[in-house]
């Protein structure tokens, strides 16, 4: 008598998996597929561009914590997938009313071919994502891992250098509460010959279950950042912001400013480029912004493309990418 | 001299009906022809569904209310149409300049084809629909009605029971308050040989103006719930919230607790469903949500198909959807 | 080794223009090309238009003050045109974490094909048209300017007298916070033998800057609106709301009260029309709504075309709009 409501909607899924939810869901080949794949859908993706490849499927965005780049890069990327797009914010929502975040995923669930979700509970994005059968993408959950993020930063580290193995990464900053350090740590530790280094004030390390082989940690007086910079010579120097909103509220923040400027510019390579996730506050002076190795902003327009494959991929799509 | 502006635009209605504002703007066969249309139209709303029957159509979703389920599952609905979709809320409006919604109402009209109204103002939906000429459907109108909300629950019922008559239905809580049981029993009442149960703590009646014939109501202390529950051998328990931003805002709430949980799965009948138009808080415990008498997320995920059905028709469609 | 990022996006511009910032980007003969172009636009924009013309084109609305009519029209506008739109609020972004709204704006162009932007600081918008390499279309900068308002009031005087010339034209009320009548006194003065009054309370003065020959300024005791009115013969009234956003909070507003009512539609000669650029406040009264010379809402109804006709323009589209 009970009938079955859409059991068998997402047979489909890349390689087996459901979710990307952190960097190790991912292996080292599946990284190089995104990669490959973003880069076949970056001419595709500009003005006027417009793909069938999700026609007549709907992302839903749930963002219980703020964004700019994220919810409209991913509005972006469906859109031109040809895709549509629905965005939900906690605030006019039922959130209001007492409903909880668990309800309300599995709701948004019924009207959505797939979820990319922000909350700030480390993973609170697995447990929404074991509730659905859509694919789920984590679009940050708190202090854990922000994968999206760490894969653009990686392509935009291809397109520069045309490889991901064998390179030099500064990560500064306050590691310890910064998700997207965490994600491309994991992300570079796949790749043979990588060496990152975690420039930090003493108190901001990088949590210990995201570290691997290729990292080891300075924990400095973050006066001193160019000396260290300066006698690491990085390929990548990956600045990070302090998230004031994960630590603990009368925190003395006094001792962990740190600034790349155009003093810091002039002790780095040639051919280093300075990265960020955004947003940045006081962490890099705009001063270097017309510096072509500030490529901050090329960084995000990455996002797009990366966006597109990871939809595409997870959407069940990998064989119209292979056509690209 | 004065040109003519669009007086024309909008000669397509259903069955001369402009607007859907309450259960009594639907004959039974006009009930029938949205169920019969929602099920020719649910196995095209699935993933990669797009149909052309409103393309070029824009649906303008104003909510001067929050709401999470009926502002996205409208805006999927009509994406899933081929249509595009504007969502109006107050805040960030010009309702912060101390514009009237009347005057905002008139101004939506004139970029939309068709708008979706919530307001906490009983009768102010209705009131809105007189001042435009595009069709105006009502998404809530406060304590009063949330007729598309009763369409896709009935369409629910249709799906499990292969009929809208000679059923038994219990409509369990604070039904002064709760707009979309006032819908239900309006419509359900249009079918034969129904039997409707209001369960509900004293103060806390449905008002005379939404009874009928079938309707009959049970006063009780809620804590005998379950052997009331046992007693009526429903085919259908229907839970409602107890609408706390409808209700005085010191007024006791201690003694109208209920909650429907295991101990009351135990003494439904084995084909009972239990339904809720959610949000839910405390109401329905989530322990139940794995028994498959549950069908709460399921009942939602049917707004999807029913207000496909309901924009297709007040567009002036039902050509398209008779061929479907 | 450093790629180039889309350097060469946007070589398409209208007459070499990249951004519509105020009316005098604009010559006359680029305004008349406005309206010419609307008008072929308005018949294929109604009810189930949809046009080709953007297709697979993101625009991105940034609204750093509220909005209901441009918003949504602007939106409206670019589905018709068959292309996407994503809002950006501020509320709910990372403006939050502290980040600047220069770097927002530059994280905007990496996903847009054209950004609107309205802010409450005149001149920012010019100063984010210069950061980006997309174009800007000024939607409103504080007490400036608001060209697109302009050219569809423009638009709705010419659909009404079939010129924009030879034409008298009463701009009512608190004129120095207003920038609808700035950017309709530039865009009216580079018409022939028009005659423009600003009929506003002592204090409230149009602003020296976007003056000009055909302006002239009448300073009067409001109380005695009406009999000024009867005295000019206008063939538009357009009265602005006091803006009191934008005025010193302690401000005595008491001798700034001015209405148009049906007093004021009795001494108005028969083919006079009012318009306002909406939202009103208590400076028209609802009693003349019935009137057919109050154009305000259908005044609105005309920002989908010209806002249609300008986003084409400056995407590039220019030679679609010719075979129209």
């Amino acid at each position: 008598m009970f009938l079955n409501f859409n059991t068998a909607k997402y047979a489909s899924m890349w390689n087996g998996k459901k979710d990307l939810l952190g960097m190790n869901d991912l292996s080292k080949e599946e990284i190089e597929g995104v990669i490959r794949y973003s880069s076949a859908l970056e001419p595709l993706s500009g003005k006027g561009s417009k793909l069938g490849i999700c026609r007549g499927e709907i992302l839903i965005s749930a963002f219980f914590e703020p964004s700019t780049r994220t919810v409209t890069s991913f509005a972006a990327a469906m859109h031109t997938l040809g895709g549509d797009v629905q965005t939900f914010l906690e605030s006019g929502s039922s959130i209001e009313k007492g409903e909880t975040k668990e309800d309300t995923i599995r709701t948004l669930e019924q009207y959505g071919d797939a979820l990319v979700i922000r909350d700030s509970d480390p993973g609170s994005v697995a447990r929404y994502a074991s509730l659905v059968k859509v694919p789920v993408i984590n679009a940050g959950d708190g202090i854990n891992e922000h994968p999206t993020q760490a894969l653009y930063d990686m392509y935009t580290i291809w397109k520069q250098f045309g490889r991901l193995t064998n390179l030099r990464i500064a990560v500064v900053g306050g590691l310890k509460y910064y998700r997207p350090s965490n994600s491309l740590v994991m992300g570079l530790g796949k790749f043979e010959g990588n060496k990152i280094f975690g420039i930090c004030p003493p108190g901001l390390s990088l949590s210990k279950q995201y570290s691997n082989g290729c990292y080891e940690e300075m924990q400095i007086n973050m006066t001193h950042l160019n000396e260290v910079l300066e006698k690491i010579k990085p390929d990548v120097v990956y600045v990070t912001r302090l998230k004031k909103e994960y630590m603990p509220p009368n925190e003395d923040t006094k001792n962990y400013f740190y600034v790349v400027d155009n003093k810091t510019m002039a002790v780095l390579p040639q051919n280093c480029i300075v990265m960020h996730a955004l947003p940045r506050v006081w962490e890099i002076n705009t001063e270097i912004d017309s510096d072509p190795r500030a490529i901050m902003f090329k960084q995000a327009r990455h996002s797009l493309q990366v966006r597109m494959a990871v939809l595409a991929l997870f959407l069940g799509h990998e064989d119209e990418l292979k056509k690209l």
